[in-house]
């Protein structure tokens, strides 16, 4: 039995829109609202998701939901919670978001809900593709991805185990921790390697694009996230920036190192990283 | 009908040993002649590959062969090739490579059967695994991948026909190049996103692995490569290191630039960047 009444999921993009297809598998029978800032996608989303409620009213989507997912970029977030925040709200409404950068989030979204009846905890499904939009969501999506959940000093403890239950409901593995530490883990294991694959196919093929019909597997791998939407990511790395630009100085600082050992010859250094970067990749089990 | 008579291959790991069961599904009843240096590995090969003949000789694996594949590391390659080319070859032997650097392999091995009734010829088919050895290998490894051969100024076309054949039969798209291009167009495409991944697995994982806990698609792919053999890619970073380093450099700038608009929260320039990247991942089509 499911501890949520109604879920209301505002934007139905790549995630909005793989989260409602997976509560609908996982939730049978749940009340889902779903929120489009454009008519044409309230369409899509009858046509894609019929048993859905869907509108252009964040009032109407809102009424009597216990659970709001907010899934639209992280700058436009705080607007959309001051919206929802001046509707009725049901007493035993959560809000919560999936957005990647959580300092700054948690810090705009907590106080616009603390004079209302409603409570925001941060959450972050690390699942997603750089593919964006409805017609590549997917009820897979969330399966055994980690979520986090980011808990503040004023989180209700019920509150929090009730946003657990739903996470955990819909196949992802929960993990807590602070904003500030949510920032530091995904700036190293999400925002770095994303620039990095920028970087990567910005220096690769910048000079002469042709050199793509030589690629393999590594180069489609290795810059795979590099397709994905700029808008979203500029959003992303400016909010997290002081995190990112800390882990892209210590790239920046192994480069370095790199180009010395080329630059010397120094073979047996070379090895010696090589070798150190296998036994941290080594550490991540094959799928 | 194949131009070959009997192919052998020296030294059976992952390339190697692909080669061959690519060998024994696309060209039956083709004689395949296998060299390993350790006895282990040739009762090995005969375990794996009870259709060819396995040796430890060089001269009993070369005897009467028409084209010998060299599949050890790239540092090898010399001295084994000086050890065949004091062998009794046949009349039409054409001698090739599976090494990731061409300009350095070429221009030490041509030499070495320019005085013998053999020819070289390089080749590098774009295909790999981050996973190393026989057991790993696998008959589909070939299919549609590019296979960049090099010629120079003293091959005989009929040869260059010969091996064009030879590869085409296994599945791949063969373009032909110089061995410079072909180092500075695998040194964008192949050994820069090698270095990459190294760099971006030490920068997110160094400090604390632990982060590990909290990854996705994204880390796993960016990264994939950095689990490759340390002691063959430090081979190739350093025989390609002046085309390498180039390109590294060039990632270099790029990620200052970066830096910089993060620094000043340039967001227009920032989503310049990430579209600019995006518009060139796009470049290739999805699998």
């Amino acid at each position: 039995m499911s501890l949520e009444r109604s879920i209301a999921i505002l934007s139905p993009g790549l995630l909005g829109g793989s989260l409602a297809k997976t509560i609908q598998q996982r939730m049978p029978g749940m009340e889902l609202r779903i929120w489009a800032r454009r008519e044409e996608a309230v369409q899509e989303v009858k046509r894609d998701l019929p048993a859905a409620i869907a509108s252009t009213s964040i009032a109407e989507t809102i009424r009597g939901a216990s659970l709001a997912v907010l899934c639209m970029p992280i700058q436009h977030m705080p607007g959309i919670a001051q919206q929802i925040a001046a509707c009725e709200l049901a007493e035993d409404l959560i809000v919560t978001d999936v957005g990647s950068v959580k300092g700054s989030v948690v810090a705009a979204l907590e106080p616009i809900f603390a004079g209302t009846k409603a409570a925001f905890i941060g959450s972050h499904p690390m699942a997603g593709s750089q593919r964006t939009g409805l017609a590549h969501a997917s009820g897979d999506l969330f399966h055994r991805a980690a979520c986090l959940l980011t808990p503040t000093a004023s989180t209700h403890r019920p509150h929090l185990e009730r946003l657990r239950a739903f996470w955990i409901k819909l196949g992802c593995r929960v993990r807590e921790m602070t904003p500030q530490e949510h920032d530091r883990t995904v700036a190293r294991i999400s925002h770095l390697p994303h620039t990095m694959a920028v970087l990567t196919t910005l220096a690769a093929l910048g000079k002469d694009a042709s050199v793509l019909d030589s690629s393999a597997g590594g180069f489609r791998d290795t810059t795979r996230v590099a397709g994905g939407d700029p808008e979203m990511w500029a959003g992303i790395l400016l909010q997290n920036r002081t995190e990112v630009i800390a882990a892209l100085q210590d790239a920046s600082g192994a480069m370095r190192e790199l180009l010395e050992m080329l630059q010397t010859m120094d073979e047996e250094a070379l090895r010696r990283f090589l070798t150190q970067a296998k036994a941290l990749r080594d550490l991540l089990p094959a799928v």
